[in-house]
């Protein structure tokens, strides 16, 4: 999804009258071209049609500007926004001395204290809420793993080079970027049109090497170098190295925290004393080797992720906690808008589950608990929606798939995917390592079922297979809970004489059956897996863009306006004068806040308080204590708010209660105006 | 340092003891060997002798074995605990259904709760209590800064292969388990012949390849197949990757954060207002490609770190809240002691510091906060001690190290090192960027310096250099600072008419000088470097063994003793029976605690309470809420305190609040037992 799509929705009345418009301009552009055709026309009759031509466009584009003041994204002022980053060292680009590598950003201080924060309100929404299993497992990755999960034959992006230069790129992008371009450059192509080249956008990461080779073609994709690219191929994205000291064992980066989960599925579920449904987290670092990152912080090559594997009984996708979020409105966007009406709906979720657009209630549980997660950490909530993957998009595995989109100056941004992945996993695990990963259901009553009962010739058995046999006669055995698992191997005995289990070959020799049934009192299952993946750098990047703003529009007085939980620092203590008795009251408020764990700055240096006001509101301090002339007479300071600049008097003795209160959320600023005394101060 | 080493330092009396046996047994050994010799004697007067011998050592046997019960890392149960870590599932071998991989491990939910909390501890003990500027930078690095660190060329071991299958050794470890081996079997080795071979095990790591050679075959090491080993060489540790898809751009996984903060100084020391001294901070993965890892958790191939980089003027390594630890008493295992007696020695790190056995204040200060860390997250002081680096273990430019050794069942591990690295660091980035990292020292009063004033030829200047012009220029000017400096050039270009500076040289037509002196306000200075650095893998595994004990010796009743502030779980709610109305107060205290973020264990299971207790000791929950009859009654639970399993009687209101207290440690159990009635109860 691209700013493009982002632009286009911003709709109604300005809409309206700018299709006029655009139709006026094609009409108009008709005209001028019938007048050259004709070549009767005198040269001023033309260039004035020519002229009202342009100054139909200029009109267009003038509404096109208004429009995107309508859209938040727009007044968003990146320049200063990139320098305030910059500057207060939120984030840096990595090795920037030593030339720096593309795709590798730092998180400076104020960065890092606001994402320790937010992965500590995830861990305590998430992890402790539910009394989720978190495990820390290892990057570094063995080639095997990764060849079970699919990622050494599958986790690729399709790649063209310029031939002339041998530079890379990332194919589906080079087709976005023609899209945007050919719709940006045409602002008269009818409706439709449009439509009909978004949709090849919106497709473009699912098309094979052939259809994409093809679409760049079509939409006349040229390399720097002026030549057309080479044939597109699978890249694969993840980093690799050598484990060990003789270089001959292959590893991996892990691209995503899951599979460290998956692997320890086993001793997650004893842990868990075999009680299921239950969920595992991580957090941790993932690594792609991004074939041309840009988007600034959104598509990075060392980021981190927050996974949680909830696994399920397929056969009962409900949630125990449900109802408690059954109410919650969040905005969707499911497959049939996107390709349809272009347009979001705003729905409880107990509705969208109970009426099928989301599939089942723990996916939707989860989806609920993002959206409550984006709002505990000061996301805006106006530029949030999910949007379903389309059909193309998901792996044939999966049963239904939803990303939380975050809007920002680049559009809307896949931050959170909700993925049912249906029992994929814990089964190619499963069966590359012959380890059985079943949870166990316990039956209300007990339950007649058909089996097959099995007799072994383990002399037959033991010669073919030696140390192999209890695996062979393992396999046989799990089929034969299930008469309908085992009949076709009965059959194939039958009839063929052999057949093939888990890559042996069984003969009718080895083993003889009986149909018959049995009393359960439990049923075993692979569990499926509903997995919640949240990309921390994104969400992070995205949280400074929702929380930043500039005071009056002055770009001189920028402001972050992050919730008192996740701001770097909690509290400055700013002296009024270099006095020493001032500064002493500075130095004790401060300690008494320290020691309360609360991040606070001190400000001593002499420009103005007005000035060190905007210096703290620059990193997003929500409050800020002066020590003033008062403050010695009677012990006295003032707190000031940040984002309405209101401040009140109080004793100095309560201000570390306050502030800890506050960023407890045990005390909100409202409660504070109705208990101090507000004073009013002008600040310059 | 190893097992032996440690186990040498149990003396006393029964070292004595031990001493007079030995000599016996030399003696009686000489006796034997006099009597074969001879030829003379009967077959049953040497029996009788030999049998003596025999007796002899199963008697110093005996003692050594009573010698290493007074030794507390002698009474830890390994086997015991290592199942327990095991089976609750602290830490698991890295995707071993797949079989694993040597050296990765990954930490399950208990000890990735422990680690959560000993890593916030860390960040509110040093970063928040002193303002430190933390980063998050990436894992993956350019090759250029590796080699500008020196790590491409010398971060290796010395690695042996078995010429007969290609096994790889690490060289150092050959010789040390050789010589622990050789000490081992000749209980009756002379003192000075032990210590002879302890110097040689001691310096391991720093010998040349060719010495090792020598040593290893000088100690009758041989390979597992029985030949030599073939010659030691070099091999990086580090893991190799390439960054980009076109696999041209060499990349390292970090073998440490340090790296990361020191190409980030110069916006540092801008986001920290241009003030010195400032220490940076970082938490994150290290990588190392270990040749034989082993040790358990101990040596592993992919860590968890927490860095800081203090940054302090060369000639003021003051530090202002020194006094505030002058009195800590330190454990102190000196250069000289390790050479010398052996022995460790206990001082407060303010005379430490004043009598030069620790080079400087800020050092000092370090290693104490580093004491008090581990002290709060409830390492046992009396298993704590701080080795000086040899001098053959520094690097060239080091002015100081000393490690945090732990004692664990491994012998004293390197935990935590405290190095003074001089301004190496900032210092060769510097040079290879041609950035300068530079700070600036305020003078209270102008003073007055020798300089040189430079007049360049900018002609001949930019003839021979071109765009390079101005760095020359530039390297000129700043040497120009300081008479001093500038004099050896003056003399070259007088003597030779040419010099070389920064690798470019410079012909006397390019610039001439005059001597003369000039006021100054402030001195420009690289900043040394004085770095604690903690290994957060191994400290969590050592407080997993010093929380680690058995209930009246019993295997079945392991308890971990965690703090509650770094406990996985605070606290365990348990129905007395299964009876709807208690399990109803059970989930209404659980989800009390919860709200407060105390995260709770409820085990409703049908297990006894004594049975219930225990299997909370096993993960140290520290305290246990049950819910009786009586609960229902006069809304009153007991809780039961872990290590004392001393119960108190409270309303059941009460409790979250109580727990919360405990915590925080705002709250102690003996203030509880004072203010609630305490209640005797049975458990088993």
């Amino acid at each position: 999804m691209t700013a493009t799509n982002a632009a286009a929705e911003g709709s109604g009345a300005l809409r309206d009258e700018l299709d006029a418009i655009n139709a006026r301009i094609t009409k108009q552009a008709s005209h001028v071209r019938e007048l050259k055709k004709a070549g009767t026309t005198s040269a001023d009759e033309i260039a004035a049609a020519v002229d009202a031509l342009k100054d139909l466009k200029i009109e267009s584009e003038s509404m096109r500007k208004r429009m995107e003041v309508l859209d938040p994204t727009a007044q968003f002022n990146r320049r200063v926004f990139d320098e305030l980053i910059l500057r207060k060292m939120f984030i840096v680009p990595s090795f920037e001395i030593h030339g720096g590598v593309k795709g590798l950003f730092d998180l400076g201080p104020p960065a890092c204290a606001v994402k320790a924060a937010m992965v500590d309100v995830w861990r305590k929404h998430f992890v402790l809420a539910e009394s989720m299993l978190e495990m820390e497992c290892t990057c570094l990755t063995p080639e095997v793993v990764l060849k079970t999960s699919g990622h050494v034959d599958r986790f690729t992006d399709l790649m063209v080079k310029d031939p002339a230069s041998g530079e890379c790129f990332r194919a589906d992008k080079l087709l976005e970027d023609a899209i945007d371009e050919l719709i940006d450059s045409n602002p008269d192509m009818p409706a439709s049109e449009r439509e009909g080249h978004m949709r090849v956008q919106i497709q473009a990461d699912a098309f094979s090497p052939a259809e994409l080779d093809d679409k760049l073609v079509e939409y006349g994709c040229k390399a720097p170098s002026g030549e057309p690219y080479g044939p597109s191929f699978p890249f694969n994205l993840m980093f690799k190295t050598s484990i060990g000291p003789e270089g001959t064992a292959v590893g991996y980066l892990r691209p995503e925290t899951a599979q460290g989960l998956f692997v320890n599925f086993r001793r997650l579920l004893d842990a868990n004393a075999q009680k299921m449904p239950f969920a595992a987290a991580q957090i941790g670092l993932g690594f792609r080797n991004e074939i041309a990152p840009r988007s600034g912080l959104l598509r990075v090559r060392e980021f981190c992720m927050g996974e949680i594997e909830h696994f399920v009984n397929p056969d009962d996708k409900s949630h125990p906690n449900f109802p408690s979020v059954a109410s919650k409105e969040l905005v969707l966007f499911g497959r049939d808008d996107q390709l349809g009406s272009g347009k979001t709906k705003s729905i409880a979720i107990g509705e969208a589950v109970s009426s099928g657009i989301v599939n089942n209630e723990t996916l939707g549980y989860f989806m609920a608990r993002t959206q409550l997660f984006m709002e505990r950490i000061g996301m805006d909530p106006n530029r949030l929606r999910f949007r379903q993957h389309l059909t193309t998009e998901m792996a044939h595995y999966a049963c239904d798939c939803w990303d939380l989109e975050i809007q920002s100056s680049y559009g809307w941004v896949e931050c959170v995917g909700h993925a049912d992945r249906a029992c994929y996993d814990l089964d190619v695990h499963s069966k590359a390592t012959k380890t059985p990963m079943l949870a166990t259901l316990k039956l209300d009553e007990a339950r007649e079922v058909e089996v097959a009962k099995l007799k072994f010739d383990r002399k037959a058995l033991g010669k073919t297979f030696m140390a192999d046999q209890r695996l062979v006669s393992g396999a046989l055995e799990a089929l034969a809970e299930n008469w309908a698992d085992f009949e076709p191997i009965a059959n194939a005995l039958e009839k063929e004489g052999k057949t093939t289990v888990d890559g042996f070959e069984i003969t009718k020799e080895m083993v003889t059956w009986k149909k018959t049934s049995k009393k359960v009192h439990e049923i075993k299952f692979t569990p499926s897996v509903i997995e919640p993946s949240f990309g921390m750098g994104r969400i992070l990047y995205s949280l400074l863009e929702h929380s930043f703003y500039q005071r009056d529009a002055d770009e001189q007085r920028c402001v972050m306006r992050f919730k008192p939980a996740v701001a770097p620092q909690k509290c400055a203590v700013l002296p009024i004068s270099s006095g020493e008795e001032v500064n002493a009251v500075v130095d004790e408020i401060a300690a008494e806040l320290m020691e309360s764990d609360l991040a606070t700055r001190v400000d001593k240096s002499t420009a103005s308080l007005g000035r060190r006001y905007s210096r703290a509101d620059e990193v997003g301090v929500p409050f800020a204590v002066t020590v003033d002339f008062d403050t010695l007479a009677d012990g006295t300071v003032t707190l000031r708010e940040r984002d309405s600049t209101v401040q009140i008097r109080l004793p100095k003795s309560d201000v570390t209660r306050v502030v800890f209160d506050f960023v407890h959320g045990r005390f909100t600023w409202e409660e504070a105006t109705a208990k101090y005394l507000v004073v009013q101060v002008k600040e310059d």
